[in-house]
């Protein structure tokens, strides 16, 4: 995974963003967050007034042997029907993508050929977690040809929210209490019965979860690790990536510890209502811009930031400066 | 002002969309804050799928005596600065209307020709603060012609933050230490000087603070009272009136004070970094759709909030139900 490099963020353009920010017609630093937002989209592509009109959400579809234990509120057919409701036009993420001019790419990371449940020992093998990264990897590279610009991430499938609390707890050091919420909905015992579950298959992994790929395969899921891949190539592009909730967040995590400069171009989109999603975003150090209170995955999360990333940037390119509309700057001593 | 008769809210089309919104392929109450956004807008309007096309900036500027104090970091003539400005194209709510698809009708209310300092008596006569409520429903009722959908409500005014502190603790009785903050971004003196001010005009005007409407009157702007008028014709014609920050919703606090079944027509936009903002949403027991540390008014935050509206109503209108796409519902015992 080392092989993967991403370039460093382009730290000289932030200043000459932050100088024009200065300069435009509003009281210093009163557009907030969406000032940050700027400077860091700037960093990201090494350019003041990046096009963000390609957007692209992969969203990656998976199948969990964990399923099998009752940690969802759905059965397992629901990955495979959802799938088809995706390519259907008919889910959440589809409203939401036609809404805001976002391509959709559904793709199927082991629908009803998932993983085994962890468990019972690892989820995957090293080498078909290596796969489903380079399959993501794939999939970025493959929609630069219509155009790829920004980068949003989602995913399905049941048992999913199992699996991404493994891996925080694996890949942070937080309890299983902590990290493990409903998902879907699970009421109080299927709660209990998944914060076992996710117990013992810390317990019965211990002695692979020495390095974040083994961590992956032990833990992950198929969609979680094709999630990788697309997050690192989408940082090893230099594109900002937008995460979604928990589980995108978690493939963030693990993209993360692989190679730390991918870092650099994440932007969390919101905070998911899934209780282990807060951690996540403080391992990674982000602050989301949406909070709420959504817990559906899919990329709708993702989504739903997709104007404030393009308001941050035509503020930035298109407000007049205090010189050319004659605005009378800060007083002296104000 | 009793004479404005607003309609109740439509409660029993909330039983349809609550019922609709369970049928969708999605898990219960997953889209979370967006749920309960399509429902009002519904209860607003009448209308499970009510038109969102026509969405009008309402944003008036006014002069405010108290600026005279040294309340602002900001010379008074950039009132009028700005409104050339807005006028041009060139501010930072021109810039989101024209993403977002709004039009903007900029109004004088008196710029240039401001109130006078409420520490030397009440800022307006009373019959001087119902014309300007007059001509802010003016307004609004002007743009039924071309269309109108959405309400959204912006301020441009020097010294008017300082005008909406008084009018919060006047209002809800909070101390001035609590609504006064740095509006455009005064420093720790200036900060000393605008809590003394308010202190100053809420003492001089005790007398005639009896009701909302002389409230207005003391310690108001031209260009709050006016947006006093668009929120309450807003409300009348059963719109959605998206409130910015905390001039907006002060000027909120006044209309609900005057007519109470206003406040089932508003939105919170988003929480503004100005300290009082807070207190005036708890007031209006109103929780805002963002939180991005923004403080500039003009209708920014009401602008951004736009696409969730939008996002809420499609979801509810063109998502699948589980029947409609074969997708198994949640689990008995989930």
């Amino acid at each position: 995974m080392t092989a993967i490099r991403v370039p460093a963020l382009n730290e000289r353009v932030i200043a000459r963003v932050r100088s024009r920010q200065d300069s435009l017609t509003k009281p210093r630093g009163s557009l907030g967050r969406l000032e940050d937002l700027a400077s860091r989209l700037a960093a990201i592509t090494g350019c003041l007034d990046p096009p963000l009109k390609n957007r692209v959400l992969f969203l990656l579809a998976g199948d969990h042997g964990v399923a099998a234990e009752g940690v969802s509120a759905y059965p397992t057919e629901v990955t495979a029907q959802m799938v088809r409701n995706f390519r259907n036009g008919g889910a959440a993420a589809n409203v939401l993508a036609r809404q805001l001019g976002v391509r959709v790419e559904v793709a199927d990371f082991g629908v009803g050929q998932g993983t085994r449940s962890f468990t019972e020992g690892p989820a995957m093998g090293v080498s078909q977690a290596r796969r489903a990264i380079r399959r993501g990897r794939e999939l970025v590279r493959g929609q630069r040809i219509a155009g790829l610009d920004v980068v949003l991430t989602g995913e399905m499938g049941i048992g999913n929210s199992t699996s991404a609390a493994a891996l925080t707890c694996a890949l942070t050091g937080v309890q299983p209490k902590l990290a493990v919420g409903r998902g879907t909905g699970v009421g109080e015992a299927g709660l209990r019965r998944k914060r076992a579950v996710v117990r013992r298959g810390l317990e019965v992994n211990r002695e692979s979860l020495h390095d974040p790929l083994q961590v992956l395969a032990a833990l992950g899921g198929f969609e979680i690790a094709g999630l990788v891949g697309v997050i690192l190539e989408g940082a090893r592009l230099r594109k900002p990536v937008l995460l979604d909730g928990f589980i995108a967040s978690a493939a963030a995590l693990v993209a993360v510890q692989l190679n730390p400069e991918s870092a650099g171009c994440l932007i969390a989109a919101h905070r998911s209502a899934e209780r282990g999603h807060r951690l996540v975003l403080e391992a990674l150090g982000l602050k989301p811009l949406l909070d709420l209170e959504m817990r559906l995955g899919e990329g709708t999360g993702a989504l739903l930031a997709l104007p404030l990333l393009e308001a941050s940037i035509r503020l930035l390119n298109e407000m007049a400066t205090f010189e050319e509309a004659a605005v009378a700057n800060r007083l002296a001593d104000g």
